[in-house]
């Protein structure tokens, strides 16, 4: 894909603006957690990626027909508004994920409608707040979105999310988690889901500023990279069809099929 | 597990109640497709096995929480009827998965609720209703679902179901069929979804005998037995737990830990 | 399979006989670590199962045809000497895998020419003999091999193994365990190969009593279950076929087919 | 990657030089199989990609560490003489897979000894060669080895090639055949091993001009796009790591790690 993945960066935007948080996460994120991350991305990837935000408070929580349509990677992150969220958006975006575009839950975003929708499952899991040191570890050396990250990543500060994690098991589990109290997490998972692509990754707590970490940065963009389509426009998700004529009728010889 | 399997047989018996199907049908299937497939499993487990029906037109369509609570493995047959379940029925059979009670999903239930609640997609799939002959042929042989199968089971007239089937990767694919048209499609598919057990087979339309067909009967026993749960009582759903104390702290030595 | 399975308790017996280590391994494992591992399968299992073990220095390593044929699991620890160990005898173990026979692999067995030659990759892994703490966590708590197993196992001192560890990705994942250190490991992984059923399980260091761990005992006992074939006799790998005569001709009419 | 990818196409190149298949071969392939399959993927992927040949009769195989170095994906047709390849290449193939080179092994290179090895299967099938029609048939839509290829792409003459394929469970399943007679293969599949790659697909007997087939060109260009590594030199396998600090020591605060 030659021209830049047009990327979605939804935030529930919460934190940001709550009375008991806003003062703290001006200062560790003063352009918001949608900010930050992308900007990590345009730092990644610079012109090979084109990013819009968009929030819950918008009109349809920013996440129109339109913008899902110019949409090829959509990233969402979510914390403590997630019953707040339309069902006739996590809709539109289940089909659209299903038809092709490609999503990255991050953090706490385990608990959301998309996500708890897309697995089937419960999605819940085990977590601490105690600042636990978290360490970053590729099982999955070969994958692309393993693609020059440290080994492991190492992030000081971060809330323990540990095992059991209630989701389907992942088609390909590419980074585990320890932390400081010996807790282990399945951190970055893919799925396939329809035509679309699925990438589940933890570190991101709104408490540390996780998402300015470079490491952190490498796996979103290389994320990104790996979740877009390769056909941009007219994706449509799988439905029925009524297959009426045998498959084996009309069969061409060889010769005429070959140029 | 030395006590009995406890399955409960779920039907929505309308094509044997309906004007247009129930003279054909009393006489493919007397005592309903539940019926059949419930005689099948006696027939093949004796007295490993005690089965109950349950249809949609029942109180709760017969899936009480005392009905549930003693289920190891529920199977579910719809075709016709699946926006009428309850959805409070829905949620109250995928908490029980999560807990660890398996599921058989069979032939047109793959549009039910249930079964796409469980799988995060559309189930969409390819058909065409014309007595194709379908061989059904093992591609995992030391898998327990096909055990004492013959390679391939042949089935004489089936209305065919096709790829693309919009499913997550099966965690384990166990059959393939094959149909006289040319089709091909993932027959018999399993999954885990929290604590529980699906498996997702699809032979067994409601214009052909299929369930009376002693290598079908036989699939569904071994996956009735490889369904149910080790653990037959007090299950319950994966939850969010909140790990406060670390898990390091208090280790106890070797020496003390061995008998 | 109501019969008792028939397993093989095989260990390259070389730390228990050696000069270095013998004396303390005689204080630990008095009846070597196959000893101890058979021990234990009886005290989970009673007279589900029967124990025989075999050791490197027996001709041909005590893995003759007439003992693979009788044969349902066979258990390998080795650690030292897997150079020692004859291609002939790991051809035949092979065989015998895709066959239906179980196989548990344990600890360092990681590194034998059995296990390298079924997972095709090197094996290798990270490591370090300090004393660490081990955590056994289950990601796949309805699995039969975590049945009854507690979340996590704790395992006060033990060989650190780490990630990355390079197999093929398991076809199930059962176990993740942290360290002191913070490093993880894949510690419980299933794979199908053929009609055999391959689990590999790391915790069982020579320098600790691990294998007089109950929860490791059970682990194993589950394991031995899970890898027993349903069939008992008359396996065979699986092997080149000619399907001379078409699969479509001569399809037999349903109502044949049915009882 | 913004450079070509580099490919070395492999062909033991029997059937071309045999007196018995020489002449018809010469019509068919006129510049080999080789040929052909390179030509296709220029076809294809135009300055994207550099093809070189390799054939069995070479020193080494004309598989050179030289040459390997610089390959980034390498293709493996054979039929006849797998038994005439030296050991000591099939090692240095498959460190190299280890090591991030990517892998596609085509027909029936599937009883190659580079493929038997990387499987740890006896990799045998069912086989008929009777002219059959083959339907290939997408059961993954969003892979990028699917990308613009038909569902189903139509063969109209091919060996036929059937399960049980005795590999392990794919990690990625993308495609599925199936046959005039009525069988049914998986012909697409993906593995990783190590850092490295691995693609099998069938379609592509000697008999038929099958590489000649713009949609199995199409396959074969999506998979080299796939399997070739993100990092083009200093790839190195896995290998055995003692880390003897802990990983926990000496974390640096989230301050000081982000910019």
């Amino acid at each position: 894909m030659d021209e830049p993945i047009r990327v979605t960066v939804w935030n529930e935007n919460f934190h940001e603006t709550s009375e008991r948080d806003g003062a703290a996460m001006a200062e560790r994120y003063p352009e918001g957690i949608h900010g930050a991350i992308a900007r990590g991305l345009g730092d990644q990837l610079g012109d090979r990626v084109v990013t819009r935000t968009a929030t819950l408070d918008q009109p349809e929580h920013g996440l129109t027909e339109e913008v899902l349509e110019q949409t090829d990677v959509l990233t969402w992150w979510a914390h403590m508004r997630h019953d707040a969220v339309d069902d006739a958006v996590v809709q539109r975006v289940q089909d659209r994920v299903l038809s092709g575009m490609g999503l990255l839950v991050l953090h706490s975003g385990h608990f959301s409608k998309i996500f708890k929708r897309l697995m089937g499952t419960s999605c819940s899991l085990a977590w601490r707040s105690a600042d636990d040191a978290e360490l970053v570890w590729t099982v999955a050396p070969g994958h692309p979105i393993a693609e020059g990250v440290p080994h492991p990543i190492r992030i000081p500060e971060q809330e323990m999310y540990g095992e059991y994690f209630d989701i389907p098991a992942p088609d390909e589990l590419v980074f585990l988690s320890t932390f400081s109290g010996g807790e282990v997490f399945r951190s970055g998972c893919t799925f396939r889901r329809g035509r679309g692509r699925i990438f589940y990754f933890s570190p991101g707590d709104q408490d540390f500023g996780v998402y300015h970490h470079p490491d952190i940065q490498r796996v979103l963009a290389n994320a990104v990279r790996w979740a877009a389509p390769e056909q941009r426009s007219g994706r449509e998700a799988p439905g029925l069809v009524n297959r009426k004529v045998p498959d084996f009728v009309g069969a061409t010889p060889n010769a005429e099929v070959a140029r």
